[in-house]
């Protein structure tokens, strides 16, 4: 029975990857659903985007110029000017309504149609025009300066993989093959369970023995990092029918509970996961966010953060980063920029436990910034960064080389 | 006059290094505003943040364990267990109503605040309860497992700098001190000026002589990341009068407007800016992107933008990225990921122009993935990223290494 480690400690630690195996193995992509092309930024394409058309649909001019029959173009240079003459001129958008016949030209603007009869374009640098005769002093060849039908996108060709995160310019191309809208993975909805008798709402002046929550606050802005979306943010008190309720019925795809969730007496969140679903993880061999955990309710994922707010920034990136990233259908890397730099000091660790170290990073140097403890929030502000050691490490000496990743 | 340049080409290229000189010297900070710290994430802090108050700003216990008076431990161990009296507990958020004295002790969460008349908590893993009283099989020093306070933040001390991009933790940091609002740098306002008959709306479908406009719904996603905000986005025909209307009139604290840059006949951005107020650059020294250009009308900076779409996301790159950032407020750099490759192939480049080219990445090697110009919006999708070849280079040879910028 749960209840029993209350005031004993964890029986027995989850490891990091022992934890991202269970995540991996529960968190499934959530379903599809069909946006705008204008709200699809950095969202996940659930299926591949095929052209029903070829841009550009006609030969198009690529400079501003004269569209002429190359071959009489033949021969000509500086020494040699030609002369043709100017019948009209083609703008973009509009279809030039003759044809270009012996000895004639059509002025064209960049991305203007070719006009009938015209097989080239000679560039406005190589002519100059008078009283309606232009008068060439370059030669082209044919198909010189003409964008041909389908050269940026042919119809029928898949313009976009499933799983693309979308990028600005894909969403052009979309735009450009008459796609409005398109089909991409549902946004994960993350609800927020803060739990805590001693936590007074963000926006709140801490007094007395109450503190102010600041966990909502941060982990709103990483779950919008991350893509997902904040279903709700519930703050409860340390009642256990109240988080017993939450944790049933509170909207989401995915849960996240803060705080109550180490083996206190008023730690409910553990043996409520339990009591009503499946408890995966309780414990976790990591520092900071040992009292971290890892369960389903109704078949859905529910992570249990620490209160302390460097553990639960911590808990966050190693696990609900994962989970939320499944779900969304999207790629796992940390958003991070890694650096190697060298330790000014030792930070120990033990096998079989990782170690999430504060630093801060001067000229290539990393400096540790608190080891005081989890509850440091500060110190991931004063921080530039965060060195991970790995299970397989008793830690990294002074003087050794580390790979830093960069919060900003 | 400007309007002689019409169909000549440009006179004179400005490099890129000009052009970001003169943004730089064109383009200040914005003023500022509150905002809600749920509202603050990515912004940019326009002054020092100074707390107010101590956190915590009571003694709390860092453990789960027994509050005690630490002296009446020592000595205490396996083999020599020591007892007291159980007479009460205290959790977080709440207060003991009495005081620890002499043999006694009170049950401890992590967060609670330390009882009067105790010094030191003994950590639960060392102590067994039972029928009211604990047997501590360890001693505790005098401040053991005691967060004092302002442990984590002093009253008076600076917790973030001016400037600071706002991390999620920055925002739990401020919660934590109470802080509900922050000052900031105003948010860039950006204006869209999409010109060019051609264009039909994102969304409509190609046909004929038309194509989509791909550029408005690529720079608003591209403004989006960049901490800016659309003002507005204009699709304009090529009128002079309509044109001039929105330079002078648009929202915004910025004016980018696309098509229309170069020197054809309908190309009326430049000669208005010129006409409206000081056009400072218009052509330059780039591929692609050259007819890009730069101005100010009424001391708001413009941006012209090639309708060219691989052109416009250089150019937004480059140039109003740029400008964005530094009416914001921003640090600089590119959001990009670099990473050294070796080319399959050699790019080609000139002395004095800037090369922007797209390359696929398989391996370490980057392959080019179009030469065939800035028309090709697709080249930017197939692309993983792109290298710079810099003004002082001639280009660098096949099998020669490169620094490639990641799109993603």
């Amino acid at each position: 029975m749960m209840a029993d480690i209350r005031m004993r400690g964890f029986s027995q630690r989850t490891t990091v990857h022992q934890f991202e195996a269970l995540i991996r193995e529960h968190c499934r992509p959530l379903g599809t659903e069909e946006v705008s092309i204008a709200q699809a930024g950095r969202r996940v394409l659930a299926e591949p985007v095929v052209s029903g058309v070829d841009v550009p649909g006609f030969e198009r001019s690529a400079m501003d110029g004269y569209a002429l029959r190359s071959e009489e173009t033949f021969g000509a240079g500086t020494y040699n000017p030609l002369q043709f003459r100017v019948i009209g001129e083609v703008t973009p958008g509009r279809t030039f309504p003759g044809r270009v016949g012996p000895g004639e030209t059509v002025r064209i603007m960049t991305g203007a149609p070719l006009p009938d009869g015209a097989d080239a374009v000679l560039m406005a640098e190589y002519a100059a025009e008078r009283d309606g005769v232009m008068t060439a002093s370059d030669a082209v060849t044919p198909r010189k300066n003409v964008g041909r039908i389908g050269e940026d996108i042919r119809a029928g060709s898949t313009v976009l993989p499933a799983g693309r995160v979308l990028r600005p310019q894909d969403l052009g191309v979309l735009a450009s093959i008459g796609q409005g809208r398109v089909r991409v993975v549902r946004r994960c909805g993350v609800a927020l369970l803060i739990t805590g008798n001693e936590l007074l709402r963000p926006g709140e002046r801490p007094q007395g023995a109450r503190i102010v929550d600041s966990n909502s606050i941060m982990l709103a802005q990483l779950i919008a990092r991350d893509g997902a979306q904040l279903a709700a943010t519930l703050h409860l008190a340390d009642i256990r029918d109240d988080i017993r309720a939450a944790l049933s019925d509170a909207p989401g795809d995915l849960l996240v509970t803060t705080g109550g969730t180490s083996v206190g007496i008023e730690d409910h969140a553990p043996t409520l996961i339990a009591e009503l679903g499946e408890l995966l993880v309780h414990g976790v061999a990591m520092r900071p966010s040992a009292p971290s955990g890892f369960g389903l309710v109704k078949g859905r994922p529910v992570f249990l953060l620490p209160g302390n707010p460097v553990s639960c920034l911590a808990a966050y990136d190693f696990f609900v980063r994962l989970g939320v990233n499944l779900l969304g259908g999207r790629p796992e890397p940390w958003p991070y920029r890694p650096v190697r730099c060298t330790l000014t000091s030792r930070i120990a660790s033990q096998i079989g436990r990782v170690d999430y170290a504060r630093v801060r990073v001067r000229d290539g140097q990393a400096e540790l910034v608190a080891t005081s403890g989890a509850s440091i929030l500060s110190s991931t502000s004063q921080a530039d960064g965060f060195v991970v050691v790995e299970e397989d490490s008793e830690g990294i000496p002074a003087g050794g080389e580390a790979q830093v990743w960069l919060y900003d």
